[in-house]
């Protein structure tokens, strides 16, 4: 059961940009730095550190400084309840549309 | 595999809300009216019908207009595909835990 907490508003916001979820996928691939992440959108550092910042506030991603760079990665699990809760959602919607007229 | 369109945009926009959850949950109990959605929040019509609204944009629900009132209710299989790619995403982000280390 998702609570509806700020948490849970901030993942799906963090979401609903298509870059942030091409960031999602790449890392699904393994970690990677800001400037690997920003490589393939050429986009600037600045604009990837923007990105990832929202990503690691909705806590689906965390960072860790290694030298000059800083490596991000998934968190693990963070995908798992806000998936649930959609499956959850369309099992229902699926029932309510074949009771429908039963109402 | 979820398309970088807008409406998965739209999608993931419209569920950073937690009054939009809360319709959505209600609506997977069965169709209510924008009446019988906004009365629990103790939301004015209007109020309720712009989220309605947002919901219905990103093709989570639909609304049909009977007599005067709107009657709403969930889209089924519009919240599958999100699910599933959330669900793949997560299991990406536990084998690369696994394997940290051997990158």
């Amino acid at each position: 059961m998702v609570q509806y907490d700020s948490t849970v508003d901030r993942a799906f916001a963090a979401l609903a940009d298509p870059t942030r979820r091409a960031v999602l996928e790449r890392l699904g691939g393994g970690s990677a730095t800001i400037g690997e992440l920003a490589e393939p959108f050429g986009m600037s550092l600045t604009g990837m550190k923007k990105h990832v910042r929202l990503l690691e506030d909705a806590n689906l991603v965390v960072t860790e400084k290694i030298g000059r760079s800083r490596r991000c990665k998934l968190v693990p699990y963070s995908f798992e309840g806000i998936s649930t809760w959609l499956q959850r959602l369309d099992r229902f919607a699926q029932v309510v549309e074949r009771t429908k007229g039963a109402r």
